[in-house]
């Protein structure tokens, strides 16, 4: 009897769910919209939980041992989703007691960064490791610390929320309602902003130059730096500064192994590694200096269904 | 037979040590100079551990369960002082190793602020927490952070630098060599830097105006505040907004229950606590608003020996 557990990761737009056993092979997977329940939360409910039933009925000799969901704003502690902005029920998700009810197997929640540090731990780079953090780069900055071969909670469940520290004070605004977070400048919407105000500051010609706001995207401007257009190339060293800087900080405080960057962004490759490593370095207290590793996920396929799923492992 | 653990805080000046029951009550206590041994470190360690041999021998009737040392720059997972810059040895010192060899017990050691943490987590206000921080406000910062209930070495023994934060771009210059490190702002001796850049920007009378730099101290300036001089309550208020703001990216990297302020600044009482919590709430991402709470140490005696001593009845 193989022994599977069920990952299941909730966005805004879609819900990605599969099978996977404990050494990160995703054996079934499918998904259903999220944005076409707009109104029903019940009605979303019980379709995921149809859908995943049917995915796991048509496997034979297995055993579940278990769900793990990473979704926004879920909460560890409390098996609660609240007020998450991205998805479409502005209100109060018992996710883990309704997904229980359904499914009668253990749950667990947490937030897709905290999941994907998860998933790095148990199928990853970061298998051995004790100290790490995890950076997911999307459009907004995640991050999943673990400290102590644990990950880190907090005492509220909500903890590691590097995107939201302040960085730059009376910085750029954020939607949390402050200025100057690291997401601001540090993520696929931050690097925009830092395009557009680099094309309002400088002279120089750029690709990036014929493509309004919400036309430009970060793959058009990893493209463009790769074509070494001046702009483009310097939006790259200033996203490396600013989260090489707020790195070294981040050091001082838990002194990781290895820091893990993950998502979009990550995927410009030596754009954001080179810089982001020469500022955290050069910001660096000299007790720390040279010792921690800034290293690509090495989960490429399928990483939040494998995170959600790497969850349920670890509370078995 | 009455269980007592050794509790040793190594100072630039001083060494104290004493025994220290699981309770914390301090049975036996003593002291040597650390500044009469400046050539001998040989020296040094002999007369410490001849003299914590006599304290162990005129008690009756007990069993020593081990040894506690807090020191500047010492590495918990090594055992090793590597350049601590405060003690007259400037080289590696094996101190858990040559301690062990004297005495023949188990001996850890940390530094001051992690060995303040577990003191507060045994003994003091942080019983039964599992997440909190302990600042440590003395001649710089030091920071004790605790995570799922154990103390954060991080990979390299080292974590806990908080004072080593930069918080201000291009700020004060540090003695670690960089600049805007929040111990320049927040720390007996940032505070009396922050009363000279006032009394430069200001006009306002002080009394704080006919001491020099080197004769001003924090507690002057606590006075002073009491007092009502307009310097010293700018100076508190200005220190509490640079450590109620990095209290805020602290609490969304580690979410702790309680953050814990130790040590002379602390002393002040309403003149740090109030400024640091409104700057904290101010500047805290809303998830967690009014949720943390800034207490006080609730060691107020002999809490350095009691931190040490706590760190051995942990390993025990």
């Amino acid at each position: 009897m193989r022994k599977l557990a069920v990952g299941i990761d909730i966005g805004g737009t879609n819900t990605v769910f599969g099978l996977v056993d404990e050494n990160g092979e995703l054996v079934a997977e499918s998904s259903i919209r999220t944005d076409e329940y707009p109104n029903s939360l019940t009605h979303y409910l019980d379709d995921l939980s149809r859908e995943i039933l049917k995915l796991i009925n048509n496997q034979e000799d297995i055993e579940i041992i278990g769900v793990g969901i990473g979704a926004p704003a879920a909460n560890y502690h409390t098996g609660i989703i609240d007020n998450a902005r991205n998805l479409p029920w502005i209100k109060t998700i018992h996710l883990q007691k309704e997904i229980n009810k359904r499914l009668n197997l253990p749950v667990t929640i947490t937030n897709d960064a905290n999941a994907a540090a998860i998933g790095e731990m148990m199928y990853g780079g970061a298998q051995g490791m004790k100290n790490f953090t995890v950076i997911t780069l999307g459009t907004g900055l995640g991050s999943g610390l673990v400290v102590n071969g644990e990950l880190v909670y907090g005492d509220d469940g909500f903890a590691g929320e590097l995107g939201h520290t302040i960085v730059l004070p009376n910085g750029r605004n954020c939607g949390c309602g402050r200025k100057g977070c690291l997401e601001t400048y540090v993520s696929a919407s931050g690097i925009r902003r830092t395009v557009f105000e680099l094309m309002a500051n400088k002279t120089e010609n750029s690709v990036l130059r014929d493509y309004s706001f919400n036309s430009l995207n970060s793959k058009m401007i990893t493209e463009a730096a790769i074509n070494l257009d001046p702009i483009a190339l310097e939006a790259y060293r200033y996203t490396g500064e600013i989260l090489g800087k707020a790195l070294a900080n981040l050091v001082a405080m838990t002194s990781p192994e290895a820091i893990f960057l993950f998502g979009g962004l990550a995927n410009a490759d030596r754009l954001i590694f080179d810089s982001t490593h020469k500022y955290m370095e050069e910001n660096m207290l000299f007790m720390y200096a040279n010792k921690v590793k800034i290293l690509p996920s090495k989960i490429k396929k399928n990483s939040a269904v494998l995170g959600a799923s790497a969850l349920a492992w670890k509370e078995q």
